[in-house]
Order: C-alpha cells, then sequence, then structure tokens
C-alpha cells in the first residue's frame, strides 16, 4: 500500500522545538527565522530529511511558510489549508491567511521596520528573496547556515534512492538528442544551471526515486554550451543505470556543485524562479554574469512526443480498468459498509493488480458528503467516515506507470442523491465537455479559455475556487507547467501539452463534484470552408464511464448530450476488452447512451 | 447630409509635397521626418489643419504614419488599409504592413544604423517616442518645428467650433462634484495634466465641436489637487457657455499652457499613454518631478453614471426606431434600384427625422456583397454599387444624440442568400447571443470572456480578424477605453461600463456579416443557492429585430432560441409606440417568434 492513513499532528512537539530555534535566533543575533516548506528543488514534495516545517509547527500540509520571531511565530497558508493549519499546529502558531498577509506584511506588523530576519539561502528561491526584500524594506534578509538542522537532533538522513533508465521507446527522443538540441538554444549563455529534478530526468532520460509520488532523482545539473551536461548526483544512486547516460555526461558528487559553477567559462543562464539564492550567490562571487531564464527544459518537456503521447493513452486505459472495476465494486457495495479508507484501499488494489503500478500519482482524495467539499481532502484514521445513503462520493486519483501518469476524478452517487447535486453535477458536467469539445486558434492560453468551463455554473451564480487545469508530466510530476488552463494561464498551448481537465463545484459542509479527465493539445483537422490557418482541439485521454444517474438529461444541449453518448461509446469500445463478468456488465451498463 | 462620398484620392500631389518636405530636411540636417496621423489631443478624428499624413501622402486613413526619407519614404498602415493606402498614395511611398514591420525596423534597415529622424514632440506621446528611442538604437530622435507646416501652404485654419453645457441632468453628477473628486486621488500628484479632449469634456461636463464625430474641444487643462480647473482653450470658444464653468474653472489660452506648467509647484501627473511629447519636456525643463499614470478621468468616466444610462437607453431606443424605419424601407425596395449610397443617405435621413440627431458617430459603414467583407468600408462616388439580388448587405452606423450615443450593425439579405451565408449569419448570431446571455464574477475582464463570441465559428474553423467589442461614450467618442471586449482587454468590468457586442465573419471576395448591440455592464441579480458573492451581467440597450431570414433555426440551442424570441419581444414591445402604418407591419412581421 502506497498510502498511509496515520494522522500525523502533535500539536504538542511545537512549543519545545519553537523555543530551541529560538535560542539558536538569540545567539546569531537574528529577529527572526524563515521556514519554507521547500528542499532545494522546490518541487511539491520533499523528503523525510526536508520536512522542517511540519517538524517545527506539525503543519503537513504541501505549501506554507513559517516566520519564527523572539515573540511571535507566523504559519503562512493558503486558503485550502487553514482548517489542517490550525488542527495540527499548537497555539504558539498563529495562522496567517497567505497570500492575502504576506510574509513581509506581517513580519514589518511585528518587528516595526527594523530587524534581521535569517534563511538558508539553499531553500529560498532568487525570485522570492528579490520580492521579499523589496517588501521587506529597512528589514534584512540574512543567509545563514540552516538553524532548524543545529536543533533538528534525530533529522532523518537524506535520501538516496536508485535511478533508473527511462526508455528512448517512451521518451520518444534520445537524451543525447535533447541536449544537444537545448545547448543551442541558450541565447547569450554557455551555460545553464537546471535545478528541478524532472527537468533533469526529463533531459536525460532517467527516473529517481527519492521522493513519493514523483519519479524523480535529487539531482542538478549543468548544461553546457558544447553539448555536455554535468550531473551532480550520489554515485550510490546510479549503481543500476548502466552505461545509460554515455559520454556526454559527467557525473560528479552533489558536493562539488559550488566549485564546478564558480570554475565556469562564460555567461550562466538560471531560472530565477527555481535556483536557490546560494547557487546564484556562487556566481556572482566567482563574477560570472547571470542570464535570467525559463529553465530550458520546460518548454521541450510540455511538448510530448509521438510516443510519450502513445505511452499516455496505454496508461489512461490501464488505469481506466482498474477505475471500472472499483467503480463496478462500489455499486455493489451497500451503503454504511464502506468507509473513505475502504475506498481508497479498494482503489489502489485495483490499480496493484496488474503489476504495473510503480506509485500512485499522489495521495487518493476519497471525500463522502461534506468531506467532498474540502479540495484536498486527504482521508486519515482520524477522519474516516462512513458512506452514508445520499451522500455523493468524490474520489481524485492516479497512478504512476512506466509509460505514464494518470489523473482521473469520479463522482459518484451513494444511493439516491438530491436533486440539487444532480443538477450541479450536470452544470460541472456541461464545463467539463465545453472544454472537451473547444475547437480554437493557434496562440491562445489557459486564460483565454478556462471560462468556458465555468459558464454553466455562472449561470445558477455558482463557481469553484481552483483552476481547471494543470500540466501533467509522462511517468513524472502529476501537477507540472508552464501551462495552465486557468485565469492564471498565459503560456499559449501547443500541440502536446496535456493538461487536466476538471472543473467542480463544493458546497461547503455537504457535497463536492468534480470530474475530470485528461486532454492533450492536437491539431484540428482543416474543415471545409475554413478560414483560420492553425487551429487545436484536445484529444480526450481517459475514457472512465461519467456517472448517467447523476445527469438531468434536459439540462444538456443537442451536441453535449451526443459528446456525452459518444465518449461513453468510446468508453464501451475500448475498455470492453479488458474486464469480465459482473465487471463487463456493469460497463455495458454504464455506458448506455443517455 | 452629414456624411459626404468623395473619393479625396490624389496621388498625384504626393510626390511635389515629398520633395518640398525633402528640401526642409536637408536644411535642418535631418536624415527623415515623422508623420504621424495625429493631432496634439491624439483622438481618432483631426481637423482639417491636422491632416498632414493625408496632406502629404493622400492617404485618408484613420491610423498610419509616414516616414520620410531623403531617398525613400514608407507610409507604415495596418491590415484594414492596404489596399486604400495603394490606391490613394504615388509609388513614391512604400506601403509597409504595420505593426508587422515597425519604424524602428524600417528606419533601420533603410539607414543602416545612424542618422538623425526630426518629429514635431506636440504630435508624439511620450510613450511612442520612449518605444521609438529604444528600437532605433544609435539613430537620434530630434523634436523640432513642425517641417509639414512649414511647407504646406493653403494649410487650413484651426478649429473654432462653439462649446456647449452637457446638463447635469444628462450627466449625472456635477462638473464641481467630479473635479473634487478627482482632485483627491492624484495620489503623490499635486497636478495632473489631461490632454485628451474627451476627458476634458466629461469633467468639466461639456461637449464640442471642433472635430466631426466626436463633440469634443480641442481643449487642455490642468487638475490642481486644490479642486480647481485650469482650461486651456480659445476663449471664442466659449460665448454659448455662460457661466456654466463656475468657480473653480479657470479659462486660459491655449498658447499660455507652457508657461502655466512650467510655473507649477510640486509633482505633476501625466499619461505617457497620451501626453506630448513637448509638455513632458516643459515640465521636465521647469525642473518638476512627473509622475506617470493614468489619465485619471478615463476609469470614472468609463462607469457611467444612471443618468447616462437611462439617456444612453432613450438614445438607442429612438435610433432603434429610425433603424425599424430604414429597414422596413429597403425590404419594399427591388434589389437593384439601390445603390449603397442611396442606403446611406436613406439610414441618415431616417436618424434626421425626428430632428434631435446632432452627428452620425462615424460614417456609416454600407457594404453590399464583397463590399462587406471589407471591416472598415466606406462606400464613395467611385465604389458605389448597386445592391444585388442574392447578396448580403452589412450596414455599421451610429448617431450622436444630446443623451447619448449610438452604434448598431445588422446584416441583411437582398432577395433570397445562399445556405453558406445563412449558417455563418446563425454562427456569429449564437456567439453574439452568448456574449448577451453570459453572467460572471466580479474581478474578469475582456480577455477572459472574449472567446465565448467565437466558440461558434471557431467550430467550424471561423474567426473574425477584430475585437468583438470596444468601450462606448455618452455624447461623446463611439470608441472609448479602458474596457474592451477583446484578447487585449485586460481592465476588469465594472458596473456602468458600456461596449459594444459585434461578432462578425468575412468571406473575402464574396460577403460580410456583423451582428452588433451596445450592452452595458450591470450587478446581476441574486440567484436563490448560488455562492458567488457579486456577479455581473449585460444589460442589452441596443433593440432593433435581427434579420429572422439568416437564421438557420436547427443550428440553435433551446436557450439561444428563447433569448432571440424574448429579445424581438422586447423590440416589439418598446418600438410599436414609436413607429405606425406599413413600418409598425412590418415590426411586427420582424419580430415574430422563430
Amino acid at each position: 500500500m502506497f498510502q498511509s492513513f496515520e494522522d500525523s499532528a502533535r500539536p504538542e512537539q511545537g512549543p519545545p522545538r519553537l523555543e530551541s530555534l529560538r535560542a539558536e535566533l538569540a545567539r546569531e543575533g537574528l529577529s527572526g527565522w524563515l521556514v519554507p516548506r521547500a528542499d532545494r528543488f522546490q518541487g511539491e514534495y520533499v523528503a523525510p530529511t526536508d520536512e522542517r516545517l511540519a517538524w517545527l509547527t506539525g503543519f503537513t500540509g504541501s505549501a506554507g511558510w513559517c516566520v519564527a520571531l523572539a515573540e511571535r511565530a507566523g504559519l503562512f497558508v493558503d486558503g485550502r489549508y487553514r482548517v489542517q493549519a490550525r488542527a495540527q499546529a499548537a497555539e504558539a502558531f498563529e495562522i496567517v491567511h497567505w497570500p492575502e498577509t504576506g510574509l513581509a506584511e506581517w513580519i514589518t506588523g511585528a518587528l516595526g521596520g527594523a530587524g534581521r530576519i535569517g534563511f538558508d539561502p539553499w531553500l529560498v528561491t532568487v525570485e522570492q528573496k528579490r520580492k521579499l526584500s523589496e517588501a521587506l524594506g529597512q528589514i534584512a534578509l540574512v543567509p545563514c547556515e540552516n538553524l532548524i538542522d543545529r536543533v533538528w537532533t534525530d533529522r532523518p538522513a537524506p535520501p538516496m534512492g536508485r535511478i533508473r533508465a527511462h526508455p528512448e521507446s517512451l521518451a520518444g527522443r534520445a537524451h543525447a538528442d535533447k541536449i544537444a538540441d537545448l545547448a543551442q538554444g541558450l541565447g547569450g549563455a554557455r551555460h545553464a544551471v537546471i535545478t528541478l529534478p524532472d527537468s533533469v530526468a526529463w533531459l536525460l532520460n532517467i527516473r529517481g526515486s527519492d521522493i513519493p509520488r514523483n519519479p524523480v532523482p535529487h539531482a542538478m545539473a549543468i548544461l553546457h554550451g558544447d553539448a555536455r551536461v554535468t550531473l551532480f548526483v550520489e554515485a550510490g544512486k546510479l549503481e543500476e543505470l548502466g552505461d545509460h547516460l554515455g559520454a556526454q555526461v559527467t557525473v560528479a558528487p552533489p558536493q562539488s556543485l559550488g566549485d564546478a559553477l564558480a570554475g565556469l567559462d562564460g555567461p550562466v543562464r538560471i531560472d530565477p524562479a527555481s535556483c536557490p539564492v546560494a547557487l546564484a550567490q556562487i556566481l556572482a562571487d566567482a563574477g560570472l554574469k547571470i542570464i535570467e531564464g525559463e529553465d530550458p527544459c520546460l518548454l521541450p518537456k510540455a511538448r510530448k512526443t509521438e510516443a510519450e503521447l502513445a505511452g499516455m493513452r496505454a496508461a489512461q486505459l490501464r488505469d481506466g480498468a482498474a477505475m471500472v472495476r472499483f467503480l463496478a465494486w462500489l455499486d455493489a457495495e451497500a451503503p454504511g459498509d464502506l468507509t473513505e479508507i475502504a475506498v481508497v484501499r479498494k482503489l489502489e488494489a485495483e490499480r496493484r493488480a496488474g503489476n504495473e503500478l510503480l506509485d500512485i500519482s499522489f495521495d487518493t482524495i476519497a471525500g463522502a458528503g461534506a468531506h467532498g467539499a474540502i479540495v484536498h481532502y486527504r482521508v486519515t484514521e482520524r477522519t474516516d467516515a462512513a458512506l452514508e445513503a445520499g451522500q455523493l462520493l468524490l474520489v481524485d486519483s492516479g497512478g504512476q506507470y512506466a509509460d505514464g501518469t494518470t489523473d482521473i476524478t469520479r463522482t459518484v452517487p451513494i444511493g439516491q442523491v438530491g436533486e440539487e447535486e444532480r443538477q450541479n453535477f450536470t452544470r460541472v458536467l456541461r464545463g467539463m465537455i465545453a472544454i472537451s469539445r473547444l475547437r480554437w486558434p493557434k496562440g491562445l492560453a489557459g486564460r483565454d479559455l478556462d471560462a468556458f468551463a465555468r459558464a454553466p455554473l455562472w449561470e445558477a451564480g455558482l463557481d469553484y475556487g481552483h483552476g481547471t487545469g494543470h500540466g501533467v508530466g509522462v511517468y513524472l510530476s502529476v501537477h507540472e507547467g508552464p501551462q495552465r488552463l486557468a485565469r492564471t494561464g498565459t503560456v499559449p498551448f501547443e500541440p502536446g501539452m496535456i493538461l487536466s481537465n476538471e472543473p467542480g463545484f463544493y458546497r461547503e459542509g455537504a457535497y463536492g463534484i468534480r470530474i475530470e479527465n485528461l486532454i492533450a493539445v492536437a491539431r484540428a483537422p482543416d474543415l471545409p470552408g475554413g478560414t483560420v490557418e492553425e487551429m487545436f482541439v484536445f484529444e480526450t485521454l481517459t475514457y472512465v464511464p461519467i456517472d448517467r444517474r447523476l445527469v438531468v438529461p434536459e439540462m444538456l444541449t443537442r451536441p453535449e448530450r451526443d459528446w456525452l453518448d459518444a465518449y461513453h461509446a468510446t468508453c464501451r469500445a475500448r475498455l470492453e476488452p479488458l474486464v469480465e463478468g459482473t465487471v463487463r456488465d456493469w460497463l455495458i451498463a454504464a455506458t448506455e447512451p443517455l
């Protein structure tokens, strides 16, 4: 079982740890210390050795900051995490509504305009530091050895997960070609520092196992303009890799990264959005010219190859069969006999059944009734609830397979549900279909299209508080940029980009609805009489029945109904060969036309 | 008759004028001279005295530049005007595709990286100069007395149009209140320079008559932080104004503006997007601190008062009755008997009939057949064409009334038209209805919503090459910012903002379709169960039948059909009292449900 259900909240541990940190603050002459929920790789998940924010505060969410001052300590969390943070952190930590209140604003208010705030320059990016410094005015930001690490006496060792080759047949391109291509596009720079592990993994066609859920290695790299790469990684992780890396790639110990950077010749490109302050400082101290620019792997990684798209289709189909077995099982169980944890266990078991699941792509969200309205709900032994007749159950989950990453949400009725739930499900479905049916001219970005997913909800005075979709990696991170289907999405869509399409609706204290498929940007076929030169459509990658019992047919337009019927016909055609017996019967019934 | 149909193209006049300009260039030691199609007020229309671009090149379009060098002359026009520019300008002028090719790029290419380009600092904005200077690199931009004016011996005198008060009952606010409000919002500035005539007109509740179509005065103003205004205008224009301006407003001659600016105390705010370089230079020379910021009138002017909205409704209704009389007449005429000019004359006559028309709000676009595909077509004696059976006729027009400005486009069939035309008309109509029916949360801008107008066309591989809508003034400019319903629209919509809603489709060489209503942003009524705090809708202001003969009913969804039927029911209810006889019969027939 990948997922665990423990509740790690032990608020009483926080205050003594905070006191020991404060003793270090006093020793260093600092007014405060910054604790981001980040490691030097700036990914979504951190290894136990980097769980400094959780160690200090008890808060285990995936984003947040703590600012520890001599008299006060602020725990900055966003809207998703306010309830959780209050439950996990002791009273000594003030829960600050972030980003409504910024770190600098709170610090300035607390310190009155003068002071010295220490931070670990490996854990803060160039861009974060720049913005924070500006906002802090007279208060200084002081880079410093990590004070948490000084007082965290039983800190776990860094991960030593093995690295394996990602086959060229699945990547669609040799890593030597990727390196050669990117080396030519460095603009005025002679070298580029690659600090994001999924960029390193993509560039070198490797996958790692240092953190849960994302198969990335803790490794950084320098891409040289002469088409060589220096990979900074513990040699012990490479034992199974053989000669995969090839002559273009030199391996060096992580501790040598600083010296290697200082010894470079010519301008060096860094991405201020992800590069640690410490690395930029090393370059500056060595007198090297720094050119700021986006991580050169981001866009090429987002444009999936034909092989990657084929792998994603295969992974969604395999994963879809597991979903269908799970949904058929769920339908046959009596309400009240199951709890959310049982649902999560069964779903993971179905995904594991074929022995191809390498990990889940994130902790399954299984929220019954009011839990469904908590957008990032993760069930624990403490919160586990029985499924009751009349509830909606929202299940958002995914798997990591060698050929692809999946992410799917289905919302199903437990017994008979109310008319409001069905109407709002139908509104969410209409938005999801609107995105699926879009055809649009080249040049548009997420911001230009996001509203189509919301308009059916807006009609009823409703909306949802998250983006409509995120980019998705191929056996990489389930959240991947730079494209987004959201108001913040300004990167134009290009063929091969994969996104989620997941509108929702959440009635606080009552129920949650979300429907999610993965989709890929594709060139649209020419139409007779068409005048627009290049148009795109979304290819749907996910095929799993959408619960017809929750659809109010009269609320759908004819084209929406046709889309749903065609979608279900494809579900049946693709999945029927993969299931049998009662599951097959369930599939046939679930994919009947409306 | 406001509109004229003369064709002023006399290409042969250009070359000798260009030669006399070149003689001045040589005298001044300049490599070239910039001729914008602009006066110091940066509006859409210029008075004859400011038609320097047309005088030099023959080109009479509403946007463009000429760069005259010793050996070459480039006439920079956008996609709308390429055909027209080639027809109007002599061969001595190269037609440059702008903005695809920028001025600086062309100049650099022609001069090879060194030179001195002269310009009139009253005709170029701070922002234009800044961007151009950056792009020109080593080539200098030299402010200079206007060289065109030196050689244009029979240049008309500046306009001396009288100024009248715009009644508070129509404006909805006393100008003293507007001044007091704005004076408090100048941020760090003690004065703001207002150079846009429609801002001056709005701020002081006055209207002018210096240029056609836009009832604005050629006047500038300084808004002082102590809630006083100095108005720089020819005293002769004010003879009919009485004591309207009041004690807060001091009148000064336009020539004294420079001295007045130089004599100010404290920081002065200018809008770099509209302030002439000459004014900024005067402030800089006087050692005054310049604070750049948006013209403080722009947003308040865009948020129409209840009185302005009421006036706009009344004006659209009056104008709608004229449109209905016109459309009934058109329907009764035999194809072939009419030409485009006859259509324009009849429509203006109907608008004038009630003696309330003060001007047309722009030259009527009446394009039959292929002329309809020229987005900014203005018929002349030379291009005038007979309406033929089987054609579409596109008529885009509007009026200026004391209580409001109108802008409406209807496309009608001449006899029986083809199935393709009807299908594409229906697609355009669906986009127009989609905008009309939208309900959306506070905070969104034009970019977030523009795609709804296009999606029905995108489905068929079609699109249109202009924005979906522009802001509209109240008895002011028919094109008014800062809001736009377009991909370039980033100013969030607010209640009271008025926009056009005018999707279209243009089949080059064949036909044009556009349907346009004016709409106003309004607070949406609360809905039971709604969760979004503040939502907006568009109130439709224009009520004139949309030609039902061009609608393919099966292509409409039920809600779209319901919208159209309800729209026509309202047209009938509002317009029936205003028309009689055969026009009334026509109205009843034209507003039947589908």
